[in-house]
């Protein structure tokens, strides 16, 4: 856990220096531009850097040796990794700023979301015109300027790299994670809307549609990948990273999908029950919907989505959706694919502190309460 | 005009190719995709290529040589510039469809914006929920979806570029760009509601440097850059782009601002006094400010940003802003502009050929009617 702690601590230096020389373009052009830098910085400064992590550690399973921390003659070149577990973070960022205006959330991690602290500004300011619009119009154009930065931070470690095919590799699986990613969202934001026009035994092939896509591989999957590529894995080694890093993305989300219905909000940061008001179609709620009785699915599907929801409605729909069993069901998809994924891992043609470390990582993500 | 005209074909050709790639990531993942896939087209076949023309161009100066387009065994190997070229179109595809949901517009280009065709595809589909809301969703995420996507475009094409400080050169020039431009944008949608809080005399100040940042550097200045730098131009050759470039730029965006408040509809494909209902702090807004009187100018700012201007309105304040001189003193900034830049080329370190049809585009670009 040493090296995972440094490893953290050099992403969180590469992200705050490579933020402090866009800093001095920003303020080159003017000082109206520090707010996007301000806000850039606090919500890069926390999170639980999973993906970040599984890059690191996909790069190290297939380099095979780790480096010493607290070693500073350690000949082991790890910016071209920390750089990209570091443009991971920052792509995550950005996509998260832009995911808080579509699912209208006014918070992240507890604190407010980007376009709720510009709409904040706003209103402070005395400024003319409506301060939510400006709100949602400036965290568009926050989301996209971390974007491009993520992309710079990714090919500035990858330029450090001497194997050309291995950059290639990176590269060419952080972009195919990016197109990955957005249609997973697109497919989710669709669904939340379109299933009343699909037939309900499809409902959980849906489901688990978006979460490969919009979660499975972009936080496991692609991280570990990018991270192999970088070591320069061979056709196996990423079978390997991906054959654990997909089942184990799974699980990842499934847990997700609870901690939206049942999270304590003092832990997760989000509402109680944010999933219901929001009424994210999950394999939780597909679930549910096929155990459910006529009556009580028809109950469920009115509420569902309904930003006005109050705490009791939560509790009840809270109740039904685990009396009926889904909960179990889901707990059990999760064991069921953390145990895939340790298996593959048992038989990987990866190093030994990594697949040790990824056991551990394995227990972290499918067993935690934020 | 020939090699323009080839190019813009080219560039055509680069992107349908690059697309038809996309379609098949995205056609692997689920039909349901299929509008984002429709979409990207549909604003990617059209527009005025300038910066695709200005890429080229770019090159060309620096590279010295033109290259016949109807000679099949023409050895200059085009790829890389044609890739940068179609890259900038697709950034800037990507940039409209978010800019369209902050600005509110309805039409780009005579026909609906993203957010507007995505507003469509719900109402018609029957689906839950609301179709507007459905809309801004879908169409900020075809805007990451495409900003990715220039990214991938432009490597694609640099890793063909067997001179690796050239291809490094003519990203670093991209990401400024890209990181620029969205600093403008910023200090665009910042400028309609803080301008009530700043004082009046840094108005025209503030406008150019809007006009600088958000479009004379991202539409002109920067793809020359680009293309030069593919072509691997030494100091005084890049130089001299800019110092081309960045006027050209100015009275570029000059010529638009006029366009906004003054432009047929039918020719722009947008509606009437566009700008004054967006509510847009342009230049020529700072200037008839400085020239009417202080009743007049109460009443422009009064009006100016109401989205509900009716048509006297509209045509009450384009006389009001014209006869206070603020189009003549605009016409005569775009003259200026357009002659320094003029004068710039007759002496510059570059191609005859690109000279002279750099010279042919600053009319172009200036005197335009769309």
């Amino acid at each position: 856990m040493a090296h995972s702690s440094r490893l953290v601590d050099l992403v969180h230096e590469r992200i705050e220096d490579f933020l402090a020389e866009r800093t001095s373009i920003l303020r080159s052009i003017s000082p109206d531009l520090d707010p996007l830098d301000l806000f850039s910085r606090r919500f890069l400064s926390g999170g639980k850097r999973f993906r970040a992590l599984f890059c690191y550690w996909g790069w190290e399973a297939v380099h095979g040796r780790g480096f010493d921390p607290f070693d500073a003659d350690d000949e082991v070149d790890l910016a071209p990794v920390v750089s990209a577990a570091a443009a991971l973070e920052l792509f995550h960022a950005a996509a998260l700023v832009h995911d808080d205006i579509i699912d209208k959330s006014d918070t992240r991690r507890g604190a407010p979301s980007a376009h709720r602290l510009f709409e904040t500004l706003h209103a402070e300011s005395g400024w003319a015109g409506e301060a939510d619009a400006f709100g949602i119009d400036a965290a568009i154009l926050l989301g996209d300027l971390l974007l491009g930065w993520s992309d710079e931070l990714l090919d500035a470690g990858l330029d450090a790299l001497p194997d050309r095919a291995a950059a290639r590799a990176a590269r060419t699986e952080f972009m195919r994670m990016r197109t990955e990613v957005t249609a997973g969202q697109y497919l989710d934001i669709l669904e939340e809307r379109a299933w009343v026009a699909q037939p309900d035994d499809e409902q959980r092939l849906r489901a688990e549609r978006i979460i490969v896509y919009k979660s499975a591989k972009y936080s496991i999957e692609a991280p570990l990948v990018i991270g192999g590529a970088i070591a320069g894995a061979d056709g196996a080694q990423s079978a390997a990273l991906r054959e654990f890093g997909l089942p184990l993305g799974i699980a990842y989300q499934l847990r997700d999908d609870l901690l939206g219905v049942y999270g304590d909000p003092e832990v997760t940061g989000k509402p109680s029950g944010d999933d219901l008001r929001e009424g994210k179609r999950t394999m939780l709620v597909a679930i549910a919907r096929e155990r459910l009785s006529a009556g009580q699915r028809r109950l469920l599907d009115e509420l569902l989505g309904d930003p006005d929801l109050d705490a009791d409605q939560i509790r009840m729909l809270q109740r039904t959706i685990a009396e009926c069993g889904a909960v179990d069901e889901l707990e059990s998809m999760i064991s069921d694919h953390a145990a895939r994924a340790v298996a593959v891992l048992e038989r990987a043609p990866l190093s030994q502190a990594a697949r040790s470390e990824l056991g551990a990582l394995v227990r972290t993500v499918t067993r935690r309460s934020s």
